[in-house]
């Protein structure tokens, strides 16, 4: 009949050895835009994850978790995001096999649920794509180390659209390295060669970026610098249902934010971020094609699994002011 | 990686305060059509859901439900369905943001694993549109309390479809009130105005509703009449894929139903059912644009987690009797 | 508001009669093949399935299986699969009702983590055709049984596709009985009759099969036949994932294959395949119609949950030869 045993009680949650772990978060929001004339407005989720995971036994690991929000993806649909299984073969090699993010970016790297401010910077959703891929990868270090690295072997085509299998012969590569200077100042690079094109083993692309973080006692800034070159597949950037993907096939683009976060107290943690993404490195700075962003803020934890985050976006124009600033409130459970 | 923690043990089901509830329920069915000529029938699903669901923490908790059948929606895939965060302030102040029924009918507030009858009315499919929709409401009262309210501002474009997003800047306002007369009536009104076509910020349509619950040992006797005027998205129609919808923009429309079942023992319970729904109560009755249905059928309760329906629907014709009756058996388990 | 009741703890995974087994199976894989000029080769997920199942109370069962892969069906997205209640009337009579396999072919019958190949042979993908179904069927007989069969009616449809209502109104009979004649040796055979093509309830299709399974000691041998006429829906083929369906409209088609494995011990078991598969037994061998696979392979178990299968497919040319075999390297975890 379907995939089942001739003895179910020989699957169960319940023994020690196969204990599985259910858990997820949402994200409902409300957004408002200052614009001229109608000021668009709606309710929607940011993000609606659900998954399970499994402990390590025996050195091996899984993680298995789907996205559901309908405003995330090509479709409205649930489908597949990070899910691999892991084999634990020592502290400096653990290699995973599946779908997960590329190993490229503090920002990209941060959880979803743990993100200070809504939304990430829009370089690392332009630039770092597909943000999410199939491929195996090797990872050492835990937060108890001060080297910390990643290198992963991808098919650089990332893991929506119609049977995303790979569509051509190369593959790519990507890597990340931190390393804690101080108690208080961490650095790390990140590195990408690929081939993003379909169809196409000739067009390569190569990136790189550069990160701090520093955590002085309840003030934590941290900033990056990502630069990027070459071939380029549109359908694949945008990030994790941030942004609208542009086109940079043959551009050389880069960007950059800082952001800085105080915790007054354990509840309220005032946020502030600068960022800049330049699409084409090679011109002066069009607007649209240079921009600008400040983002306003504050996270509130209510608890240990509910937050409320809220947002003010301003764009800034070089040239010419434009009414398109943003206001974001966000509600998240995370269980 | 993924949407990774450092520490895997952080997030767990097996704590007090994280305690994860694992919910849904599978309605298989079989429908068979009393045609003319060839009768279709289908073995199908009618509902097939599943979700995780979290109880009060420091007065905030969650829903989080995926439908999983191929018979409803616009694809044959999984998607969101009922996903929620609560903030429980009061008794009279329940604050819920998320996506979730329009708070509009008794019928539609009533669970779908607990429908009296396989389908619900004709009327509240086709006039409570879009039944779910993304939004923010308040909820007060529960079921000691004589009255009972919801009140909610939503998009007003509904939960299905192509990256979801309000197509308006104008919101719908939906509410509901119910009060318990006595010991065993309970009468109740609903009312909604919104904005519904798309890109659109002028057409208005309203509609408003009355009910009442007559529950007398173990009879139980309830009615409802909606009525309706003014724009219509047909493609928010339809209700939970029970119906096509029709196009009703413009138009003024109505129907009722008056439903009574009688719980012979704790397992067997017969029910009947008659309903009208006119599209267009400005002509006089089409066949076609004036419809009449009866259904005659039981619930049987083999136990607390399965029940067994079966309904005949009489189609009725006033003008040429057509032989279009149905007759559908459904098998619900709701774990 | 959502399918909410009044009293949440009423659904409960904690209480005896309503245990709640998560359960599911990951098969992240890496394919390379060797053909001419450019190589192909892509990361995937062969399967990636999560469901939850209930043990039996009062006589009924549960069960409901999500496929997430984005690499098996029309769309990327997850979809139900396997989902039924079934009634345990007697070890003679299990009835379920929902979508499952169809009762047809030892190698089909075989749950998806415990195949002994990383594919099912080519001819019960090609010609076992839809492999699952909505349907209802009844089940007799268990492993300590000589004698086990299971007849179902089903759509003819299939699980896939955009609202995948019967289309015609004649029902798919299905069935299959083994017999255990000594302590290692089981013979079985199977029979389809039905209707495959839409709006169509004249064109039909006849297939049938026998398989037989020898397990001595260490040593397990399997091998079916199959042949199948008539009408063919294209749409409906190709197995689980596994191959681009062939158009067999019209045709007779049949196709086998043995199967040895052999466990050198607890962990490693080598296994070899012979198949072969004739689109068109009406006319001689030609290249593309008639083809014959080996495949070499082994399974890892590394312990109860996780297994590495490697297999080499060497596709054999009866007249000129191509470079066109596999190689495919499957990592599952099973929870």
């Amino acid at each position: 009949q379907g995939c089942d045993v001739d003895d179910p009680s020989s699957s169960s949650d319940t023994t020690g050895t196969k204990k599985i772990k259910l858990f997820g978060y949402l994200q409902p929001q409300f957004d408002y835009n200052f614009t001229d004339g109608d000021q668009n407005n709606t309710f929607k989720f940011r993000r609606a994850r659900i998954g399970v995971r499994g402990d390590i036994y025996e050195d091996f690991s899984y993680y298995f978790m789907l996205e559901a929000s309908p405003f995330i993806g090509n479709q409205s649909d649930v489908y597949l995001m990070d899910v691999f299984i892991t084999y634990h073969a020592d502290n400096w090699a653990r290699i995973s096999l599946g779908s997960y993010k590329q190993p490229f970016s503090l920002d990209l790297a941060t959880p979803c649920f743990a993100l200070t401010t809504i939304e990430r910077a829009i370089v690392v959703d332009q630039l770092v794509t597909p943000q999410r891929d199939f491929g195996i990868g090797i990872f050492g270090g835990n937060k108890y180390n001060r080297l910390n690295y990643a290198v992963a072997i991808m098919n650089g085509s990332g893991i929506g659209g119609f049977k995303p299998l790979d569509n051509n012969t190369k593959k790519d590569i990507v890597g990340r390295a931190t390393y804690r200077l101080t108690d208080f100042l961490t650095v790390g690079g990140s590195f990408r060669y690929g081939f993003p094109l379909l169809n196409d083993n000739e067009s390569d692309r190569t990136t790189y970026g550069f990160e701090f973080l520093a955590e002085l006692n309840k003030l934590k800034i941290q900033g990056e610098y990502i630069h990027d070159t070459g071939a380029y597949l549109t359908a694949a950037g945008g990030g994790c249902g941030g942004l609208d993907p542009v086109s940079l096939d043959g551009l050389t683009s880069d960007g950059a934010y800082i952001m800085a976060a105080y915790s007054v107290n354990e509840k309220f943690q005032p946020v502030f971020k600068w960022e800049y993404f330049d699409q084409n490195v090679d011109v002066s700075d069009i607007p649209g094609i240079y921009q600008e962003r400040m983002t306003f803020g504050f996270n509130y934890f209510f608890n240990k699994m509910y937050r409320l985050q809220i947002n003010y976006f301003a764009n800034i124009e070089t040239v010419t002011n434009v009414d398109n600033d943003q206001i974001a409130a966000q509600i998240q459970v995370k269980f």
